[in-house]
């Protein structure tokens, strides 16, 4: 759309009013970035959509209690190595001392700073060590590309890249909004709901509860159809905050709800498609489609069952075109439909056909299966609905960076 | 329970009239046996419990349409490396082929014989290469101990230890029969229904309604609770057959009825156990169980979610007493609970009590995490619904094995 120009260059403090920089305390070791702060210079109106996981972090929580008043807020702290979840009420504590001596530092109130936790569970946080570089964090605060480059390694965990959007996007009578984009995101990802910690800023004005609505909305099909392990987090979170400085209000209703509504989901799915890529030992991206399943819940259940399947994974990591794994997960996915019209086709090579397999040439479907970038497509010709989920293959470094993850 | 004598040495043909054998038809290639074939001397009752994939093998879903016949049958042919799924009609023509060839010459019907195929999917089964060593396989047939175990061997694919049970069991009375059961499984394992290739003979005398009743309480808690990978495959069966050749009969609702479904539970509890313990890749084999659930639905969400959790899985490949991981599955699980509320041991050694991490020797739980057995109880705290499941943890092997398992 002409509308949306995403940005080569993109980082989180490209729309107006933003700051951001990141710092070591000292958590990760080596002088690691391991704090990240984001900070508007105005009051932004404040959006999230968060993990479904009954267990959820302390520092989320907060952030959850502080978004649920409905307050305008001035920015987020970020830390990785440690979840900050399930240490009891006092993770909830440490949460809200840390906010408040950001807060401090700012000259803003305590209930005007989120706070986000990634890492190890079952540990204090290290509240002193955090305090500690407060100072030095608030004073470099700018709204140079380093600065915002650096929060996003700070946010950082398993990651291997960094993963930042930008875009300036055009509205009906020409005027030009900017919304960035930054997310963590390797491992234990699966949905619901927004299955990472991201954070997006705009400079348009945007009320919260239209806010919401546009997250939701940007979140359902892109943060929401990563699964990289089948495991969800207790940490996860995705947040816009809207500070209105380019002075242009957005409405709901309006042409340019929906010009903003499709740049933001855009964007979204650009990250989405980062964190599928960027999966924990992964070698492969590989997405996942069905066409014609009967309703969008059985839709949803074959894409995710296939996506979370090892044994499709590792077929995909040794580039086998064993296709018998992916209508068996098809077939046990919940999803009701009749096996003897299933279609299935591999990166464009069809290999299913009513429910049979048929001859393909094996030095082509290796060939396919060689690049980076795998299709699956499930044609079940049941009805019209369609879903689709961004995935990666299963390697023997998943099994590595996770068999020794907390050391 | 002393009705219950397990015997050191364990195999198929252990009851009274029943003979097995298996051999090569070069399936596998390397003359390594690949068609198993369990034949009794008299036409018993069956009972059978399939897999729930929507999805089925040809060789099954034919075995499925013989047992709701109500017919007795004389036996079982099994060939591994190819599992004649979703080739279309020619596929259960093929399985029809072969078991006229075996009825032919053992003298009977084809409706006695089931078929069974486990193996790569979507490929015709080599029916000619079958059917020329069927004289040679139905000539062999005998009580022999290691016929009966090559008709294992012949069943197995990335097995890499047979799985063999019998024990001789005495009714209130005092008379004994015996039961013995063999099965196939390591990858492509979760329930449900039953999810691997076991067969089990008796020379009770059960009609089939009841046999019907025991095999699927028997199968409920055992094969229904191992959980490899969390792919369900689509050629799983578990069958009984009961030849009467004892003389003894076994009514419902009997005492011996009782004895029966206790030995024959405890049979397939063990081997159950077996098959996680030999999941693919396997270093360790892991009980997951839980107390206190609200109900028997949630008791079993949880150690379902736990037992696939590729995190968890990973980390006790490590040895690593990442508890948080735990938590996590217990928490994305989909039952309901408070959090707060939560207790975990790690094989009896405290790690978390009321939702918190709690201070732990980490010697002492990497010495626990090194053993190849490993507990995992939670408690919630809730109810009384308790539930366990077996699997394994995930190592490169699994991946190694699962990226090249079609070549």
């Amino acid at each position: 759309m002409d509308n949306i120009n995403e940005l080569d260059k993109a980082y989180i403090t490209m729309p107006e009013g933003f700051k951001a920089n990141g710092i070591s305390a000292d958590l990760k070791g080596n002088n690691a970035l391991d704090v990240a702060l984001i900070v508007s210079d105005v009051p932004c109106s404040v959006a999230g959509t968060y993990t479904s996981n009954l267990v959820k972090g302390h520092s989320l929580v907060r952030s959850i209690d502080v978004i649920n008043k409905g307050n305008k807020i001035r920015g987020i702290i970020v830390n990785s190595k440690n979840a900050n979840a399930c240490v009891g009420q006092k993770g909830y504590d440490d949460a809200c001392t840390i906010a408040s001596s950001v807060s401090e530092l700012l000259g803003c109130s305590g209930d005007e700073i989120l706070t986000a936790s990634t890492g190890v569970i079952g540990t204090r946080l290290p509240v002193d060590k955090i305090k500690a570089v407060l100072p030095q964090l608030v004073n470099s605060l700018s709204t140079e590309e380093q600065a915002a480059h650096n929060a996003e390694l700070a946010m950082m965990t398993t990651d291997t890249v960094p993963k930042e959007v930008s875009a300036k996007v055009t509205l009906h009578d020409g005027r030009q909004i900017t919304i960035s984009g930054m997310a963590k995101g390797s491992g234990m990802i699966h949905p619901n709901l927004a299955t990472m910690i991201g954070v997006f800023t705009t400079d348009a004005d945007i009320d919260s509860q239209v806010l919401d609505k546009l997250i939701h909305s940007a979140v359902a099909h892109t943060f929401n159809r990563v699964s990289v392990d089948g495991d969800t987090s207790v940490c996860d979170m995705v947040i816009i905050m809207a500070n209105g400085k380019s002075g242009i209000k957005i409405e709901e209703n309006s042409e340019d709800y929906s010009i903003f509504d499709e740049a933001f989901t855009s964007l979204s799915n650009d990250i989405a498609q980062m964190i599928a890529s960027d999966g924990e030992g992964a070698t492969k991206f590989i997405e996942i489609e069905v066409f014609g399943a009967k309703d969008a819940n059985d839709a949803k259940l074959i894409v995710t069952s296939v996506a979370r399947s090892p044994l499709c994974k590792t077929a995909f990591f040794g580039m086998d075109a064993n296709c018998g794994r992916i209508i068996t997960a098809v077939g046990y996915s919940g999803a009701t439909f009749d096996p003897d019209k299933v279609d299935l086709e591999l990166s464009g090579l069809p290999v299913y056909k009513d429910g049979c397999a048929i001859d393909f040439d094996e030095d082509v479907a290796h060939e396919l299966l060689t690049k980076h970038d795998i299709n699956v497509k499930i044609t079940l010709h049941e009805g019209d609905a369609y879903d689709r989920m961004y995935t990666c293959d299963f390697s023997y470094d998943y099994v590595k960076i996770n068999g020794s993850y907390r050391s």
